[in-house]
């Protein structure tokens, strides 16, 4: 808010470089779940009393997950086909084109090992008036970092996570997260990320990972 | 998982303690964002490739989406509703009724000072295969010792938080999340949590807060 335009714009320059998410489908999940992000984005700016019949607005979004669930599978092989293949998942909270709370984050990488996206976070997101919550911040760090470490090495599960917040990170603004991992001695991977606005730090995040995985349900 | 049932059933007993969340609203809005997070569930459990016209779900979500926007109040006045009145919000990502990013979090507070909460997380809040993401333990964990430094005495914004992940934090079983403000030195308020599984710690939070607050907007 208090950088210059052209400082600003800057920032939101599109990054180049291999897109680290998902591609999109072509059956119309990803178009279903845009749509998700709208209303869960809708109904949180409208609030009560904007004379919005809200019951029966629920009873709509009801119907809808009721027709969805009667096609669901059961939960274990729905599970093993989210992970089937390789890479980068489809349903994560932060990039997932398959999940409504992913705002999402786009993530690029780049030739120098890091990676980079771009996002403007609404409503939802938000903890201090106007701003990001910092459990939030917390959220695209964790994740970008885990992609640094697939994009530019080993990779594995977070053990320590520090967050330092230098200024409040503001909501409807263009966000540039990036993350590089910066040391692996034996199965200690070391990774660190920011976030960015108007080209000023907002919050930094150091990661200790180590280089080991869940395993794949089947 | 790995834990006798015995000890998993007394750490879902109901937490006393007055509820350090929003009351529910009469208006129906706290229902239709209910079915809204049953809708985002729903839509990430059938994925693809389940045969629901999934464009023909995304009209009628769309169609909710502008209902809702309609309606709603301009961005500056919304944010001036949010944030009159005191205390606890209906609107944050972690306990926020009119959120559905949030699970919702139940959190209470404890005669020794201390905030505490059970919630049970399913698919939208995954990271490893089965697990909770890193990222939204961090989240609940920001949110909920923020909570308890309310409860427990001054409260501020978020200066550095610390994460260590012990084990992985399994989906689909009742998760406590704890918080306790431990110190306060002038301006610097310190504060800790964990998430229990089966009475086991798999994460604990250590935050550094500042006592100063954003101001509100009006």
């Amino acid at each position: 808010m208090s950088s210059p335009r052209n400082e600003s714009e800057a920032y939101t320059a599109p990054v180049t470089g291999p897109r680290l998410v998902a591609e999109p489908h072509k059956d119309g999940v990803d178009t279903a779940v845009a749509a998700a992000r709208r209303v869960v984005a809708a109904l949180l700016r409208a609030g009560d009393g904007t004379g919005a019949d809200m019951n029966e607005i629920a009873a709509r979004l009801d119907a809808v997950a009721d027709g969805l669930g009667a096609k669901a599978l059961p939960i274990e092989d729905r599970l093993a086909e989210m992970w089937r293949g390789e890479g980068v998942t489809r349903h994560d909270p932060v990039t997932g084109p398959e999940n409504a709370l992913a705002p999402p984050l786009h993530l690029h990488g780049k030739e120098d090992g890091s990676v980079e996206g771009v996002v403007t976070l609404d409503l939802p997101y938000q903890g201090p008036p106007g701003h990001v919550h910092g459990g939030i911040s917390a959220l695209l760090l964790d994740h970008t970092l885990g992609v640094a470490n697939h994009w530019g090495g080993p990779s594995g599960m977070t053990a320590e996570l520090t967050l330092r917040y230098l200024r409040p990170t503001p909501l409807f603004e263009p966000l540039t997260v990036t993350g590089r991992q910066v040391s692996v001695e034996g199965s200690r991977i070391r990774t660190v990320g920011e976030i960015r606005a108007g080209g000023r730090t907002c919050v930094t995040a150091e990661g200790l990972f180590i280089n080991k995985q869940l395993p794949r349900p089947s």
